[in-house]
């Protein structure tokens, strides 16, 4: 085996540096099917032997070729070869979706081979459009705040965050079921700097973190800054396999477990009861601390009746973040968390080594908002218009999604998870379809490094379309879709790419 | 001289930890003078295999030593005594310091052993107080902005920052004389946060930062919470000591070097232009760069016209960061940076894993209170009355500060940093002041942990104290601290604390 790679020959007086060269290779000969997908690499001890070059070189061209989809790493075991189907084509740069991903807004995408125009029809979205915003109702509340508070709207704020704001809050989350004191909620600026400081406070490089896969890459993004390894269980229909969880706190005594347990970003999925209980059990009895992401469990358009995990956490291991993006207006910077008071004091360190505080203007103005009953009407308005999308984005996909790719109804959130046939050419439908103004999100954009070859995934997200789109766009989706399936042309030229 | 420490007696069985016993053992050492000030400790190893206890537990207590001011430790050599009179009483907590300090607004701590009132002057605050903020300007941008962008001011933000308000800084910083591009310039929530996302881009664990000692701590928490090791270097009348700065780059190799060049906090020094030269220059040739914290040099009372080190840099070493906080409404979080091209997109990336963005609300109201000519006018405004709070302050002192106590005129920003004589008990003085309703900010709060013996100082800010209450204020310090170096029994009472 050693001696293929043995026949490598780079160039040390050429001007391409050395990793890159055998990046080329090692690419090369991914892509002509000589190292076959999950064949496991050269350790980079042999390899760097093999081949008479330093080991920092062979793990950069390692990490190249992760970075691009062409392996991925099993920590502990070593580099793989990753299925060359799932590998990005230089036409779509990594940017480019790391971009879609991250932002969760196809708008700010500046990409001119993916064409973004007010005629596409985004569903690659999962935030509401700027015409949704209750704009006139909370100009009303910022005056008042103004002329009630003047300056002190504007100093210094506590660090934990305006207090009768939490008192709202507090307020509000028992609908959800959750009792919790105002001394336990942290004032953030969002969901990604809840992960953040979370990760700030209690993570130190090395530590291990256990997150679903598929997962949000935000708050992988968070953890591998700080240092975190990632050691992602697969998630199934009914919330991660627990066998592989249990297994995962045994081996690397992770600190967190990351976790959207209602309306899964990216698949949709939300955990069965059972599980819900047996993950609290399991961080308790693993001594983790979980992170409960409350995207958009209130999305519950089928009555499921979830309860959060943090209404089961009788022994203080859930630290639980809301956002307000989904339903309010992303761009005000506004969440909150819910801290087991034994976190509670290095949790408000960490936020004040962060920022000091979250805008005192925009916190009082959200009080306010609550108070006079306000959010209560938007969510009741939100919910509506979500719930018709959702049911309209359904009806089309039953009406003409191929038989071929198969999905389950997630039964609320903003998110639809299509299981596309092995070895179908998601990124190729990508640019046929944005070309012909549909986009969506390829589910490969949501693993940590290792998407499994027999992956293949489409986040179709409803939020920024309207009701009156959903159809027209679905149903030239699905003809693309059923094109590329009957086109056996298509899927050779993979190959090539 | 371990014999010493084989004397000490842990009990095992008892409810209190043994790094807590060991710790309480070394202070009683410490404060009976047995253990003299520099006194070097012996080596963790060496005292835990003379107590036959885990070296764990010897850290520990050592690191409580360090955290109560008991002790400090030279990167390389190892914990020694630090002087006793700069040990926190237990009747003042490090907690309510580390508030006093961080949040640098005396009105958040919460500590009914300082009692802050109504009537209290506070010289400890280097906050304009709330009554200055331009809130009826402010809020006709605001809802002229919320008239004209609408929803679109809530949307997510491009993560480096609204173009227009980029341009409009761009335009401001002309003044200053650095030219930039609104290409290079990222806006962030805040000083704090621009440090800290600057940390997050280019600091791993074990890198090492060089301070300015002392400094501002909100800079060092980021440092250390990035797991970075601080070499601190001292500062001067007139900025760093060249010689150390070069020796510490040598030997340490740092990849930043943390700078208020003008009017610094908290000594209020400025760099002569030969040093602001210098530490360009060195910066350069041995590979680190430069955080610029401009924290508030635009208040140049004197003419002294200091420029910027970001004039300065024409080789692109330097990352200017800017904070509006002192300026305008700290509670705004708003501020910028000027990011050289080469690591501008790791610092978006790393802004974006931060908090996505800031926000759009904030940013954009702001670039219309620039534009429509209101920031000019504010400054001007505080200029003024920062200026003549300065000169009032500086007035009393000279006519009351007894001749034992030194200082020099910084010339502007919103500092006065007294030396007071050796051994003089600050501590003691601020319990008294309290009671008496002035507060300062004892100058030992502003090192990253071995504060000299020989260094004893006090920091007056006059950003929050009424041009009309500072001679009072000062006059009752100075009477204070006349009576305090009168008095030798106050001297004696802190051999006992």
């Amino acid at each position: 085996m050693i001696e293929l790679f043995k026949s490598i020959q780079l160039d040390k007086e050429s001007k391409t540096s050395l990793y890159l060269q055998l990046f080329n290779c090692l690419k090369e000969l991914i892509q002509d099917g000589t190292l076959p997908p999950d064949l496991k690499l050269p350790s980079v001890r042999k390899l760097s032997e093999a081949l008479k070059i330093n080991q920092i070189t062979v793990v950069s061209a390692f990490k190249q070729l992760e970075k691009e989809g062409f392996a991925y790493s099993k920590p502990g075991s070593g580099t793989y070869v990753a299925n060359s189907l799932q590998a990005v084509p230089e036409s779509l740069p990594t940017t480019f979706l790391d971009e879609l991903y991250q932002n969760d807004d196809i708008s700010v995408i500046n990409n001119d081979r993916i064409k973004i125009s007010d005629q596409t029809i985004n569903f690659a979205s999962a935030t509401p459009t700027s015409d949704l915003f209750p704009v006139k109702d909370f100009k009303l509340v910022l005056n008042e705040v103004l002329d009630r508070d003047k300056g002190s709207a504007f100093g210094y704020q506590d660090s934990q965050g305006f207090y009768p704001l939490r008192e709202s809050i507090a307020e509000i989350l028992k609908r959800s079921s959750i009792h919790c004191n105002p001394e336990n909620i942290q004032i953030i600026s969002g969901a990604q700097q809840g992960i953040d400081i979370i990760s700030k406070a209690f993570l130190s490089q090395g530590d291990y973190v256990i997150t679903e896969s598929p997962t949000y890459t935000g708050a992988i993004a968070v953890f591998k800054s700080r240092g975190a390894q990632i050691a992602d269980v697969q998630m199934e229909k009914d919330g991660l396999n627990l066998n592989i969880l249990e297994y995962t706190l045994q081996k690397f005594k992770p600190k967190l477990i990351y976790t959207i347990p209602s309306f899964q970003n990216p698949t949709g999925c939300s955990y069965s009861n059972y599980k819900r209980a047996e993950i609290v059990r399991l961080a308790e009895k693993y001594g983790a601390y979980i992170i409960e992401d409350d995207y958009v469990s209130d999305l519950d358009f089928e009555n499921r009746g979830f309860s959060p995990l943090k209404a089961l956490d009788f022994n203080h291991r859930v630290i639980y973040i809301k956002s307000f993006s989904k339903i309010f207006m992303p761009g005000l910077r506004l969440g909150f968390m819910i801290v087991p008071q034994k976190l509670k004091q290095q949790t408000i360190e960490a936020k004040h080594t962060t920022d000091i505080s979250t805008s005192g203007l925009t916190q009082r103005a959200f009080d306010l908002y609550i108070r006079e009953g306000y959010w209560d009407q938007h969510f009741n308005f939100m919910f509506d218009i979500y719930k018709e999308r959702y049911f309209e984005t359904i009806h089309a996909l039953d009406g003409h999604l191929p038989k071929e790719v198969t999905y389950s109804k997630p039964g609320g959130g903003l998110n639809i998870w299509l299981d596309m046939p092995y070895g179908f050419p998601v990124n190729n439908l990508l640019k046929h379809a944005s070309s012909n103004d549909v986009v969506f999100a390829p589910g490969r954009i949501f693993y940590s490094g290792n998407c499994p070859q027999s992956i293949n995934n489409i986040r179709l997200s409803f939020a920024a379309v309207y009701t009156d789109q959903i159809k027209c766009g679905v149903e030239k989706l699905c003809a693309m879709i059923a094109s590329l399936l009957d086109g056996k042309d298509l899927y050779q030229s993979i190959r090539i790419l």
